[in-house]
């Protein structure tokens, strides 16, 4: 955040093309926020915390003290899912009730304890890969998710930078590709060798005793270890269960919900049709194109989370340290933090 | 067939144009069959059936009796997993010992004996369809990809005509989006409300309890019962099995291959990297365009079958009758029929 303004790569024309956007106040905040300019757990909280403070600056240089509700409103309902937004938009509302300042502090500081926190999930997370080791991961959960480092993605990273060799079999995540166009931009920046694989061929590769572990990220971690995550993740899990493969999610405390006791409690967020529809690309001879990728007139549903119960996860990778997915370890890992 | 070339529907154009292609030879029938633009199980067989009988037509005129099992090699290496190619191709290559009218005849009667069968699996299939059911259906397996009615969609044709309502929720089906471009084609000309979901979406819908009933098709069925069929099958299955949902798998005597006894020995076809790389589609101007939809540098694997354990499938439907998907029942259907 600079001068008012909050900046952020935009990862809507990734990998296509490289380009900061900046969002000048609250609303232009909650526009990249609602068309996944960005994304990704980590960012969308860090992106949601900034412009809950853009909209106490605003309040402060218009003297309109109703903004600040309608404000916070307006952030919290551009992705319902996502539990990061809702902590970072409480944690800096509490702030800005001081002062300004202390509400600046306060989001610049929720950035900056995902970055740490996600190192700590690389390093934890890192005990679970082995030399050579071949790993699924579903949608985008690195770096351009989060502030730097990633949730899913930190411990391949960490295992990498201490030598170890992995192969990332990178999960396509239709509808919009995070998957094939961010995870895969992400691990040819890194120099790690992956595949991209239709979603459709995640239980196949599995079945073949290909894949040796899953590691995905979450947008919502429930009181009982249930976890929504980007939509076909239940799928996944389902498989791996299947095939005896180690199936772990990576979250920081920023998305741990205690406020809601199971899966069911987690609000499911449906998209735009057209997001499955339509396809956006590079042309042969450049330049991005959007193709109409269906069959004409007909309809498409288009929900973007699913949820995955508890006894399908191996365990979680908080910063902290990997536990169960079970209540009490949810509860023993949330306990001293909310203190 | 007429005047020694094949006809067929162009369905690598489908749903955007609607064309007839033409192969005068076997060599442009082999070529449709490997570039898809005729595809499905029981359509793969016919082409190949009269692309066999094409091969017999030429070698007559040309007196080249050689090209004779060349050709067949050719036509047998196109696809290696559909069942009903090597099915047609060793019934009219027999024909063919007797004459080149024959092998005509042979080929022509594997085309009628296909309708007649998908009328059956439509007849008995309908059986397991209430009024007002959801179900789900995974690439395309409709009259496209037959030569009438289909396999896994003929029940639901065969319902909605003697009055039930039906609403499918249609499996995209990447990387070629044979869900969402032909399935949701076909039903949209059937007048059959429906929509297209993400693969990804598919185990969300059923652990919602949104989808009554799963029907697929196959591209081969090993005498134990375990089904080849569309990349993604095995996931839905596993999906079914979990939220107790029926899964039922079409097809057709010509589909089953007594020679492999389990799913392990059924061979899976790997497809150009460049169908998952990339999409085709409608330019918002109007116009077919071709954009890269992944990152640019990153490989893809794409597998375009995976097998279905014989223990999640509820049943297979034939066109005798709704059979087990066990090795006797299995047995019991092809005695009679082999004889």
């Amino acid at each position: 955040m600079n001068r008012g303004s909050v900046f952020m790569i935009d990862q809507n024309r990734l990998p296509f093309e490289f380009r900061i956007a900046e969002c000048r106040n609250h609303l232009e905040t909650c526009r990249a926020i609602r068309d996944m300019t960005v994304r990704g757990a980590g960012a969308i909280g860090a992106a949601a915390g900034f412009a809950m403070a853009q909209v106490f600056l605003e309040a402060d240089r218009t003297g309109d003290k109703y903004g600040i509700d309608n404000g916070r409103r307006l952030i919290e309902n551009t992705r319902p899912t996502a539990r990061d937004l809702f902590y970072a938009v409480e944690q800096v509302y509490r702030a800005g009730q001081e002062s300004v300042r202390h509400a600046l502090d306060k989001a610049q500081q929720i950035a900056t304890d995902n970055i740490r926190e996600a190192e700590g999930i690389g390093r934890h997370g890192s005990t679970l890969i082995r030399d050579n080791m071949k790993i699924l991961t579903h949608c985008n959960a690195g770096w351009l998710g989060f502030v730097d480092w990633g949730s899913a993605l930190a411990p391949v990273y960490f295992s990498k930078r201490n030598g170890k060799e992995v192969y990332v079999f990178v999960d396509e995540t239709r509808p919009r590709g995070q998957g094939a166009r961010l995870t895969a931009w992400e691990l040819s920046h890194e120099g790690i060798p992956h595949a991209i694989i239709p979603d459709n061929a995640a239980a196949y590769f599995m079945s073949r005793g290909e894949i040796d572990l899953v590691i995905v990220g979450a947008d919502r971690v429930a009181a009982n270890g249930d976890v929504a995550n980007k939509i076909g993740t239940l799928g996944k899990a389902l498989a791996a269960r299947e095939y005896k493969i180690p199936f772990y999610v990576a979250a920081p405390l920023s998305t741990f919900d205690p406020a809601c006791a199971s899966g069911l409690d987690i609000p499911i967020e449906y998209r735009d049709p057209d997001e499955v529809l339509y396809q956006t690309g590079l042309k042969e001879g450049g330049g991005l194109e959007r193709i109409l990728v269906c069959n004409p007139g007909s309809s498409a549903l288009n929900p973007a989370f699913d949820v995955t119960p508890a006894p399908l996860i191996s365990g979680i990778i908080t910063g902290q340290g990997i536990i169960p997915a079970t209540p009490e370890a949810v509860m023993k890992y949330l306990e001293p933090s909310s203190a």
